[in-house]
């Protein structure tokens, strides 16, 4: 595998791919790979002739009082676990590399952002809109590879490669979890075992949700209220948000058909992780093991 | 020439070109082509390969009391001027087909939008730089041709290019001017013959003004209201700004060997024209007939 940290190196090697003609995948990640990253590097593997893993923490999708500075970074471990899922480049530019002046530009997503993350961390999908296409620009992937822990990240990506007609198809892929049910995040290691143990009410709440909407329980302040309450059960549990909202739209569910995301953001200590379930009009799970693509997703361009 | 009003079949045609190795140049317009167009596209044929014209009134881009509607609009006389420029391909796709549905996402570029269209005209520029870089996306060129009557939008773009990392070269075009100076506009044709006659003190006060700076006048404010008094001069002239700008960040000059841009809008009547010079410390036209690149421009990627 090869480590690159300049746009012009990494453009020079995947110029010379797509003149071979090979398909190229990017993972897109912040580093302190885990199971998760490993799971998409392996699906991009799959799927792509050549796969580049970036490494960016990007300062630009920190709030003022955000964990920017003590973000978990272990750049040899995240080269081991790349190489062995089977990346071909680890690109890891510095920030200089890749904001080498002030950025006059911005990129925004509305209506997708108003509430979960969008709300709680003003400015963040700014920053992940536009770090995630200059990294598009860049490596110009056939496939770019998105976690669904992040599910609100992957609406405001579809949205913006939609909007933006940019040729590259998005894989959403089903969040990965331990055997006990935490999803798995680069932010678990600052947890306490306490803590730990404490944020398992996240999965089991989302786990016991999908039972209450499969037994046909549809009424989202109900799902909502339910929720909030097992997860307040837990007294090391500080809320940051409960939402039960269109899965597609992010907006309050309009009505008993529709796709809903169960999204939640809750601090253990100074930690805040977010996890989430989706679930269809059934109850089902919204992401089958044998289909991660999201449905209805918006038309997306194919780089040709 | 082909005429296509697709995302599909232009991507179509595109990616057939680009596997046989051609070299792609994108003139964006809005249509109701003129000589000034003419003289991008004839550019862009001695640069590329393959040249594409798109043809797009962008409804982003007017502000609600602006003349979209009634905006000139001639599609066939489009078509004959842009084959006899050398054109392959003339993209005329509908509003529907470049807004499919809502635009939730927008492009901003800050600071050079500051002043001139970008505080006459709010929301103009995101309206431009969305659009652009829509086509950016669906063209996916090696160079992009702009012509520098639209001064602000050209480091609107350039800005936008060089933040986002999007590939392509972007090729600033000298204005092209009608035989008594009155730079080349398709609003032009809205003018009456005395508006026509009148709109003349632009240019001709910017040439005054490049004599008064060869001269070795370098104060901008005294350059500017010797500016605002000549177009004053001419009771049919109703102006909207007249400014003096460092010609890189269009913000008030800072020291007296920038470069600079004298930009200019005035009514005449109901029409708004805008026309500018940028000129160098030593008072030469910034722009020499030899070299319309823009100097000092920030880094652009080339797609490789």
């Amino acid at each position: 595998m090869q480590l690159i940290e300049t746009i012009a190196g990494l453009r020079e090697v995947l110029a010379e791919a797509r003149r071979q003609g090979l398909k190229v995948g990017l993972v897109p990640t912040m580093g302190y790979l885990h199971e998760g990253h490993a799971s998409l590097i392996t699906r991009a593997k799959e799927e792509c002739d050549v796969v580049v893993v970036s490494v960016f923490v990007n300062p630009l999708q920190f709030g003022p009082h955000e964990d920017l500075d003590r973000y978990p970074r272990d750049l040899e471990r995240d080269a081991q676990l790349a190489t062995k899922s089977g990346a071909a480049i680890l690109f890891h530019p510095s920030a200089q590399e890749m904001y080498p002046s002030q950025v006059l530009t911005t990129v925004s997503v509305q209506q997708v952002t108003d509430r979960l993350c969008g709300a709680s961390r003003p400015g963040h999908f700014d920053g992940v809109a536009t770090v995630v296409l200059k990294l598009l620009n860049i490596v110009l992937p056939d496939r770019v590879y998105f976690g669904l822990k992040d599910y609100q990240q992957v609406r405001v990506i579809s949205r913006m490669v939609s909007d933006l007609n940019v040729p590259v198809q998005i894989v959403p892929c089903p969040t990965i979890r331990e055997p006990d049910g935490l999803a798995k995040s680069s932010r678990n290691v600052y947890l306490t075992a306490q803590d730990r143990q404490a944020a398992l009410v996240l999965s089991n709440s989302l786990r016991e949700l999908q039972k209450l909407v499969s037994a046909g329980e549809r009424n989202a302040a109900l799902l909502q209220s339910r929720l909030t309450e097992w997860i307040s059960s837990e007294p090391l549990a500080r809320i940051d948000y409960v939402e039960i909202l269109d899965s597609e739209k992010l907006e309050p569910v309009s009505c008993e058909t529709a796709e809903i995301v169960a999204a939640v953001a809750v601090y253990f200590g100074q930690t805040r992780l977010i996890d989430n379930a989706v679930i269809d009009a059934e109850g089902r799970p919204f992401y089958a093991a044998d289909s991660n693509e999201i449905k209805n997703s918006s038309r997306q361009g194919n780089r040709s």
